[in-house]
Parts: structure tokens; C-alpha cells; sequence
């Protein structure tokens, strides 16, 4: 039995999904690309996943990299992630914001609700895209404001009860 | 390096993901568990994935069954979500609800976003859980109000524009 392409694509827009800039580097260059498709794993050691599309331009470059930065995006980084979902000059979509490194070379953004620094442990391909899944080297909650950006049905969302936190530490 | 497993779990209290029940069938029994850890794979053919903990109860389950029907909560079940979370009559958490089945014997509820019914094509352990990818083989739309449940800092949440979508079939 095959299944439509389009009836699943309908219905994964009903899925919920914070937005994430997933960054990598090599050769002096920085790559990223925005993404839905990040899920914790295990938080003991910690160890999360993202599915990437093969067709992009991060893929190879985190397959010979080995690692990956996931930076989880507030509200109003909307244009950013918008400029890091449309083809353009790789490095001109990491300018106008501070980014730096944590233990890998792959690029953190200041700011970001969390960046977590991974390293891959393991890469699945399935059909169109590859599951990499990273043990977390290094965490940065930059401060407690959680206000996310969140995709759903196509568009750039919020929750009604996105607020300040108290630290937990 | 260690990473402290707190760290994690505080930074992946951040990432705002929508809630879904992950059901399963096994010898006239159904079961179930509400999970923030579904990620769309692949459109062609569709495929999606779930982290499930090796110590839930439906993780064995899926394991010897081979199908899950993963099935996305809008934001008036959060009392449905509640009742998956907590330890109970396994039966009992389906009473007060319609449910069906697609095309496996996995419980699709009726009236949820969206209800994807899987095939198991892999299954990957990692740590304490395993990554369950499944081809999906039936999806029902139920309706066109998407308003989702969605979890974000250890409390259900809904988005600020959730509203009825015009079908685009």
C-alpha cells in the first residue's frame, strides 16, 4: 500500500514543533538550516536527535563534520528563522546577531532560548532524510525568558502562555 | 566530559513540542503513553519516528507488535494527556472516548488532529530509550480544528492563533 506524500504532509502540519537553527562548520565556513525536527532522546548521558533532509546543504556537512549546534528559537526570532529556511549566501544569514562556540566548532546563538552542542554518535538513513543523533557535549541556557517560536499549519506561532521563568538551577 | 543530566532536562523543557498519544494493541489488550517525541521523517514514502523509554510499559509492547498509531492531541484533551501520563488501568485510559482502528490493530482516536498509523521499519536503542521509525500506512484527518495541545516547561499550552484551517485537499 502506498500512501499519499500530500495527505502526510497535511497532516504533520498539525504537529506542533518549536523551531530550531541547527548549525555546523568546516573549512572555515558556517552552514545551518531551520528545523522542526528535533526530539530529546535520553537526558542520562544526554543525547538528542534531528532528521535532515539529504538535499540540504548541512547534511554532508554534518555527516564529515560529526557535530551539530541545536539552538532553540524565541518568538521574535521569527525573521531569523525565515532567512535560515531560503536559499542564500550561506554566511550573510549569521550576520546582524552574536554567535560563539562551545566545545565543538559548530556555532551557538547567543540569546537563543538553549543552544546544545552535540557531537554524532550515530547517523540512520531513511529514504529522504538521515536521523542524526548527538550525545550533548555542552548546554547554554542563555537567560529565562521562554517565549518560544513555534511552526504550525505553514506559519510562525506562539503559545498564549509563553513567559518569564523562574531558574530552576 | 559528563554533561549533567538536570542541565538537559531544564534546557529540554524549552523546546515547545505538541502532544500526541502513542497507542499499541497486543493479546485483546490496548495501550498507550502520551509523548512530545514525534518527528516527521520522510514524506516519500511517509515515515515518522518515536523516542519511547525502554521503561514504559507500551515500549515492549511495540517492540513485539511491530505497529503504533501515533495520534495528535488538541488542546481540550489535556485531560486525556494527564490521564496517559500517570500509571493506571491500562484499559481504563481508553474509557469515555471513540476509538478505531486504521489499517493496523493499533487504537486511533477519533476526533484527535490527526491519527498516523505506523509500521515499525526500524528500531534503534539508544541509552534509555529506543527511536521506533515506522512507515506509515493509514492517516485520518478527523476535522479541520487545529488547535494543539502542546507542552512547553512541564505544562500543557495551546498556541495564539490555533484556529479552524480551510481544508486543502
Amino acid at each position: 500500500m502506498t500512501l499519499d506524500a500530500d495527505l502526510f504532509k497535511r497532516g504533520m502540519r498539525r504537529l506542533a514543533a518549536g523551531v530550531s537553527l541547527i548549525t555546523t562548520y568546516e573549512h572555515g565556513e558556517r552552514h545551518g538550516m531551520a528545523a522542526t525536527s528535533v526530539c530529546s532522546v535520553s537526558a542520562d548521558p544526554p543525547t538528542l536527535l534531528v532528521c535532515v533532509n539529504r538535499t540540504a546543504t548541512s547534511h554532508a556537512v554534518i555527516g564529515r563534520a560529526g557535530f551539530f549546534c541545536v539552538n532553540l528559537l524565541a518568538e521574535k526570532d521569527d525573521e531569523l528563522a525565515r532567512r535560515f529556511s531560503t536559499p542564500a549566501d550561506r554566511e550573510s544569514r549569521f550576520s546582524g546577531r552574536e554567535w560563539t562556540t562551545l566545545v565543538t566548532e559548530a556555532p551557538a546563538l547567543v540569546g537563543s532560548l538553549a543552544s546544545f552542542d552535540c557531537e554524532v554518535i550515530e547517523s540512520v538513513d531513511v529514504d529522504s532524510h538521515t536521523v542524526f543523533i548527538g550525545r550533548v557535549k555542552a548546554i547554554e541556557l542563555w537567560h529565562n525568558d521562554i517565549v518560544p517560536l513555534v511552526y504550525l499549519d505553514g506559519r510562525f506561532d506562539t503559545l498564549v502562555g509563553g513567559r518569564q521563568i523562574k531558574d530552576r538551577a
